[in-house]
């Protein structure tokens, strides 16, 4: 994995004052339990709440925490008066979400100015085991002088 | 917009079934608007539940919508004792999700006996005016024989 | 189809002068055959140096097409001292490429001033009758104050 | 990455062949210089009739050696008697690709029975330093009992 240097020391703090700021993260459950520089984990209990028609984690549930993952290990590498917002992402889905829980690992790929590439990975853990679910790429724009779409 | 002819006549009864069983759907606030053959309508109303931190809908809970109704649009079509599951999609987002609610219109591409290619556009509706918000293609497969994948 | 007015009143001429500069198009035999605002049309005669292993149209040629009919659609509206580029596109290949020859249909769905979002379709003809073989979307950057990027 | 074995002992004189036959990857002048289980590596030399408007590789010519790249990578783990086919893939375009040469590294994510997902990087290489272009994801469909399309 790429390594980088924030330009924001207190990243962090901002990141994770941002991601208290996402209701809707805290509508399905979903934590954020790792931040370094270029790169986030969330975590999301598996509850019934969060299903699709045959039992497993909707599809768009997996996507939130991935592109959530993104967009912070963007918002990570950016400066402190800035805001990330997705352009575009997509992901492949290789197994049904199933178990306890389910972690998104984004990272960044490559730092822009305006934008970057990220990419999550989300694994579904059962009984303390991993399998691979779902991988996401996404465009991330960093964007400046839009006092609505700060931090 | 292709027509289609669906194999199963009671396809919409099997689709409004299935969409219930969407806990995740329920959870958002989402709601099953219209079923056509290869043609679905979700509409999800915005509520300070649904936002990331800007205030505006988060792009996972537009994918979540924008998803489903790609996945029923194909489900409309399919055999009756079959089920769907997206392999893969990809959503651009154009605007900011804001305003009164957003409705997700999924339509079928090309209808294939395994794979299936979908869009839908999502809008943002404010005072009756629709503005695009995204757009989402995805790749849906028919399971077949496989008991745990039907309806 | 959305209707937009060009920023460029000499814009078909800009685009055809940057099309004929496209190299790769000349190499793979492609053609410019409609210019619109915001809407663009290449062709490209199926000829035994395009294909894969089965005989069929490489991806990778379909992709080429669609993907210049997306950044030309961008750029007939984008302001003449500027540049495009594509920042991702995603394709889903729908029916496998083969008759006399493919038209590539690139239009605008959001025009931006830095991002872009089009989308082609990719169609194969054989005996006068098209079939859809591959939809395209694409986020094309306008690039401003670049002079390596421009044209 | 992950480890793969292979179901065909001789998949690496298959996969060679199969390359040997995409008249396409002669066209534009790439060649397959690794083969492994479940990874790929085509590097194609940049030349003048590669290029669009601005002097880069086509961003078409890029996708067309990742999605080779990652459709062999399939091909290698996948039965004798079959064939493989781009369902769709996805390409995040980092840098402008410009240099000696190109080398597009692809990889098995998931192998399954019918889907694979696969990644493939490409970085462009000058004077034997690499810098990344860009990442591509796909899904590629094995293809059972149709003779049109095996090997």
């Amino acid at each position: 994995m790429a390594l980088f240097t924030p330009s924001d020391s207190d990243f962090e703090a901002r990141v994770r004052a941002s991601f208290d700021r996402q209701a809707f993260m805290a509508t399905i459950g979903a934590t954020l339990t790792r931040v370094e520089p270029g790169a986030i984990e969330i975590q999301l209990p598996i509850r019934p709440n969060l299903t699709q028609q045959h039992g497993f984690v909707h599809a768009g549930a997996v996507a939130s925490i991935a592109d959530s993952a993104c967009g912070y290990a963007a918002a990570s590498l950016s400066p402190a008066d800035t805001g990330v917002l997705a352009v575009e992402f997509k992901i492949n889905l290789m197994a049904p979400a199933a178990g306890d829980h389910l972690i998104a690992r984004g990272r960044v790929i490559r730092s822009g100015r305006t934008l970057s590439v990220c990419q999550a990975d989300v694994v579904a853990v059962s009984d303390g085991v991993e399998k691979p679910v779902a991988i996401l790429t996404a465009t991330i724009m960093t964007v400046r002088d839009r006092p609505e779409v700060v931090g």
